[in-house]
């Protein structure tokens, strides 16, 4: 695993040294957090859904994030549309099906993009997972459903399978976060519980995966795993510096942390098994 | 009043028991600021505000929280599928006409929601509640207008009637927060001025009352009073805390002691009267 | 340089004393962070962006702030609105030509709001009025691109240039902002590199002059200069309390530092000198 924490490690230098343009079809609940974690491992945010400059801002863009947090009829036409150019362009697209299985519309919206968008990486919480693997789930709003909670072996398989199936990187993020590109499986098993207790950390995995996957195209499983780490391990960090001091000061170290995080810290801390 | 403040803090624990999901249909300003104040007290948010999903959200959803602070076409059309979805099925609608009286727009939907859908509790400013009452108001944006402002006994007047009127609980927030379901009305006394120097601490009063109603359904009352005791106790803890810091620190302080406010916080520090 | 000094600390009083209304029709992004400033330097914001509203809103306000960040067809039509408005009341309009350059939408909106309305104050870095100014720039998405970075010398002449050309003032905001009227040029080395590690500083900048505006809508000059010097010393503030704190802590501090801007602060650290 030395070899997995190394490659995902040196991946935080590459971003701060190629400063990714992360385009981000998202939505306005958590948009600001998703700005601010990208500029603070060293990429660079640009938050865009109308239809008529989808293209053109994907275009310029090292990644495209696409989060259905709070969509409608106009960011999902803008979120085909910058899909299809990131496609053309080879340009790594992230897509988080926020609250997949709670609404027609986010069910429909979801096939509509994994049909019509080739996914370099799909990351989710275990109800929304489950839910695109065909599989029951009784997601409840944007939070993974405690009927949803399956264990790490079935997470397991169903990342393995739905990678394999959509020819993607699958994480599933949760206590454990599961990563799988269908060959390769990796666990990490940082992070703390305070992430579930602030609004957007789902979100801002996904922001530095696009970050990652913007510096290194061709890597989108270490890219991944290089992401959901620093995540993981900002989360241990902030919660040992707020201590009790609550969700606010929480967040807002949580932020510090990101900004902080180096290979070292990265290396030194990571806790990862391969499934 | 001790009844009082015993029921309101014991629904704290409820919300935590219960983790009731919160339907927003709000604005982009404040929306994360409501969607961690949701999680700070214990509930779950999820704001969507496509008309094609809110049937679908309000429908797995605890309480329904309709906020105008930047509503357009779209979001109007939602918030009336989501409040007669909220009424059929008996799920507790708040109400925050963030600007009535500031705009046309703001005063035509304001009368169309509530005259088609049943509000359960009803929050505003002094500025808001005096429009929405009939009498002629100063609205200056979004905050209250120094020349809307009312003596307590006038507050109370108008929180009565209003709330025999339609049917509901009224509060009133501000220096002094007037709550009434027109045959019972309180006046809480809790809250620091700071409150009113960073934005959406009105907009996270009504996620709030969202928390709690969502928790107990059949207590609009009490659950108002949980609500409003809640901030205004936070504001003066964060306050305390933050000393001179800043508006930033107040924000963030305000968010850590909303995460840890607890049955006997509130019960020792609630300042409340009935008028 | 005393003699302006003084005139720009004198607006924070004026800011505080008047609370001046500042409507924005801005992105969702940032406009948390807008909002906020407006209220710690002592303005009320108001963020409206229906069509519908958009006059009623603006004819309430002292000023108008657009900001393109994240546009639409909605927006689009509504800034116009608001714009034309604002002209007939003669209230102040701020510009926030946010990522033009990077899209065909960028470019020609930005062509119809500075054709179609009265622009009394244009804010933006290096890429955005290099574009808007007539020369090649190679935007990359709304951060400022190394390839267009210009001598101080450079930025000073496209700036009374197109102040000149458009009868307003022109603030190119980086490491030095400039700031121009056509007649009078005055740049500003206060600032600190952490308030380009942040999201929104730009959008908080046009916030300012936005409120300084408000406050004193015959003196664009003055209100520009006041505004940047009030974001780039509490930069330099929020930095040097912070340390190597971080990106979360920055930015809470940085709301901490410009509510607590007063006069002396201002004269004392202002660093300024006329090009």
């Amino acid at each position: 695993m030395n070899d997995i924490k190394q490659k995902a490690a040196n991946l935080i230098n590459q971003v701060k040294e190629s400063v990714p343009l992360v385009h981000h079809i998202t939505n306005y609940i958590t948009a600001n957090d998703c700005a601010n974690i990208t500029l603070a491992i060293g990429g660079s945010p640009v938050m865009a859904d109308a239809p008529e400059e989808a293209a053109d801002i994907t275009g310029i863009s090292s990644s495209l994030v696409i989060n259905i947090g709070s969509l409608n009829e106009r960011t999902i036409s803008s979120m085909m549309v910058a899909g299809k150019t990131a496609n053309q362009a080879g340009i790594p697209v992230v897509f988080d099906p926020v609250g997949v299985g709670a609404s027609q519309l986010r069910n429909e919206s979801s096939s509509q993009i994994v049909d019509g968008i080739k996914i370099d990486v799909l990351r989710g919480n275990v109800s929304e997972i489950r839910y695109l693997s065909g599989k029951k789930s009784q997601t409840k709003g944007v939070d993974a459903s405690e009927h949803d909670m399956l264990s790490s072996a079935e997470s397991v398989t169903i990342a393995k399978l739905l990678a394999a199936q959509l020819e993607c990187v699958v994480a599933i993020t949760g206590a454990v976060d599961i990563i799988s590109d269908g060959e390769r499986t990796v666990c990490i098993e940082n992070g703390n519980a305070m992430l579930s207790n602030i609004t957007g950390t789902g979100c801002m995995c996904s922001s530095l995966i696009g970050a990652f996957c913007g510096a290194a195209p061709e890597k989108p499983l270490d890219a991944t795993i290089a992401a959901l780490l620093t995540m993981g391990i900002a989360g241990e960090i902030a919660s040992s510096r707020t201590q009790k001091l609550g969700n606010g000061s929480f967040r807002t170290m949580l932020h510090d942390a990101v900004s902080l995080m180096d290979t070292d810290t990265l290396i030194r801390r990571a806790k990862l098994y391969e499934a």
